[in-house]
């Protein structure tokens, strides 16, 4: 009997893809992982969560154990709307959808605005699971570059341009993480923003504003699209991953509440009222912007350490952007297929993902990979890029 | 500018079924509720969950706050295999997927199987969150009554025969809930699951077995379908949600790998591993069996007073089925529509499901309600019982 044939037509072709995860290398014990775009673990509140799941049952006992009642759960939507209102961002309950993760937001949204029909466009590089998710919807995908001022909206213009003069359809919406972008740690300008909210308006379109990083600035924080958005059409997901613990998979899309409607109709995990309520009763007794001022120091002591390193141990060919927040290094090593020397750095006990997982089209990608300051630990960061460094020098 | 005009078409026509929840009536403060398929609050192990928290974090820190890592969500997998094959299922690592509640894994089998093209089968009545699931796939629908031995496998037969001679698609799959059945109460007959089986291989359909009251079998328990599945055709739902807490989202699908592997490609919220390795760590100090036997003489003993004070206080007209394990009694008021009811009944303080949520026709369902009495003490039970008698000899 053959299984697949019940597969309905659009998931046998999905199923044809990469499989997911495909980019995560697996690492060998003691492996220096400059891969994970993971939290510090020396960051990740573990006692004190321990501590809030003890008052959280303590005070409401079962409550937060049922599929619905625990009055902490609308307490986590109104700091997320505090939190975004103080970024500029004002936005009502209705406007408001709590998931599972960014990961999880992105294939909703996905689910509710894109069919076989539809096209989809996304940042050249981009967020690996972002370009599965949407592989998984429609084939119709289109990319623009990033450079280390954001998204070439020029291009993007010109593009939607010749779209619409040779009669083809213009996305549905555009994908983007404009700030500290997955991978190339770029940050799109104040005009670039405009000029992109200006497309969209003109050529009628929605944008999704990936920000998971967007808090972790390491100088001035940029003003996020939604916060200039005035017709709605932005998207935006956030995700407390990266600022709190990714496991606890709190993330949410904020946009005009027609939006958020549809998200809910078709959310069909439920709410996670234990984990919600968990981080809900963590986050209450917690002062945010001291922690996140504690978080960015981390990182951008973090960053620094492996810039500096990088500097000091690639030969002067190799170029990668210098982040001014986020998780990333994008580095480009020209003459050199990136998957081959992973494979090598591997045996050395350091990894990387290589940057073909970042494109549409992977060939795109051989000379980058992606290197994240996020997890290891500054000596682990300087020992990792020697490594690297001694490898790139002998290929 | 009309942001509906975004949504793919899909979408558009699954938004003008009536919304997500529509059933779950608004409840009054101090309302006894007969509506809710909620746990024993008595039952939820709070504190005991609290503990394992405790324990988790004191012993892996941060390893279950991140993306993966905790090796107690391995350790839950195998005590779900481990629990699977004692009730005659043997079922390996591949074919397990570990979902967010019952509720995801009913969405992400429609999502793998149906498409506008595809027919599904249920029961009817019917749990009505999958029928909102499913109409958002599909209209092709078809219900095949229940009775008190289960699924009329003889009319699904009867109309399985009459399509083909037709030339009409033959559903891809029947969603049925054999064992305390969501909202009857019934178990399908040891004969009435073979003939299922036999009708699966011989009109070429999977199965899709809801099992998340199974354990909770007051007398005999009953072999699942899948447990007599030789074939790879059924899907086994089942759920922590019942027997410990739903607020900890734990459910699965036990099933050929194929079908896992495509699960698995299309869940995209991750794992949620906090929870997950939460839920582990209560379970491995936990005497499984005994918890269950506990949790049936409650169920048993709440069920007899909910059966008892319907004979005490209900009209001779009015009839139900006695349930031998789960949660549910449904009930026939002959001449009354239990909407109409309903907000009389909320008046009094005490609050159930009208039938009509539980069929495709909501007309057929107007005659019918279901109570639940896992959730209200045997005291509320009867006092509940007793307000809707007083109502129902009025109408």
């Amino acid at each position: 009997m053959n299984l697949e044939s019940f597969f309905s037509e659009k998931i046998s072709s999905a199923l044809k893809n990469d499989p997911p995860g495909a980019w995560m290398p697996n690492l060998p014990a003691g492996c220096i992982r400059l891969s994970s775009g993971h939290p510090d673990p020396e960051v990740v509140p573990a006692t004190e969560l321990k501590k809030a799941v003890a008052t959280l049952i303590e005070e409401e006992k079962d409550l937060p154990l049922h599929y619905t009642g625990s009055p902490r759960i609308e307490g986590l939507k109104k700091l997320i709307l505090k939190r975004l209102s103080e970024r500029g961002m004002m936005i009502n309950e209705t406007e408001l959808i709590i998931t599972s993760g960014a990961c999880q937001a992105i294939d909703l949204i996905a689910r509710i605005f894109l069919d076989s029909d539809a096209v989809v466009a996304v940042e050249s590089p981009t967020y690996m699971e972002a370009l599965e998710v949407f592989q998984n919807y429609t084939k119709q995908i289109i990319s623009v570059p990033v450079d280390e001022r954001g998204l070439l909206t020029e291009q993007l213009e010109a593009l939607l341009v010749e779209r619409k003069r040779d009669g083809l359809a213009i996305p549905r919406f555009l994908y983007t993480i404009p700030t500290f972008q997955n991978p190339t740690g770029t940050t799109m300008t104040k005009e670039r923003r405009k000029h992109l909210l200006q497309l969209a308006a003109e050529f009628d379109f929605l944008i999704v504003e990936d920000d998971a990083y967007g808090e972790l600035s390491f100088s001035e924080p940029s003003v996020p699209l939604k916060a200039m958005d005035s017709s709605g059409r932005v998207l935006h997901v956030g995700s407390l991953s990266k600022v709190v613990a990714p496991g606890m998979r709190i993330g949410w899309v904020a946009g005009a509440s027609e939006f958020i409607h549809a998200l809910s109709w078709f959310k069909k995990d439920l709410d996670h009222p234990f984990a919600q309520s968990s981080m809900a009763a963590y986050l209450e007794n917690l002062d945010f912007e001291k922690q996140l001022d504690s978080l960015r120091d981390i990182y951008r002591r973090k960053c620094t350490a492996m810039v500096r390193s990088l500097a000091e141990f690639l030969p002067d060919s190799v170029t990668w952007y210098v982040p001014d927040g986020g998780y990333f290094v994008w580095v480009k090593i020209p003459g050199v297929d990136t998957s081959e020397l992973l494979t090598q750095a591997l045996e050395q006990g350091v990894s990387f993902i290589p940057g073909k997982y970042f494109f549409l089209e992977p060939e795109d990608g051989a000379e980058y990979l992606r290197l994240s300051f996020s997890y290891a630990n500054e000596e682990q960061i300087e020992k990792g890029i020697r490594r690297l460094g001694q490898l790139v020098s002998v290929n």
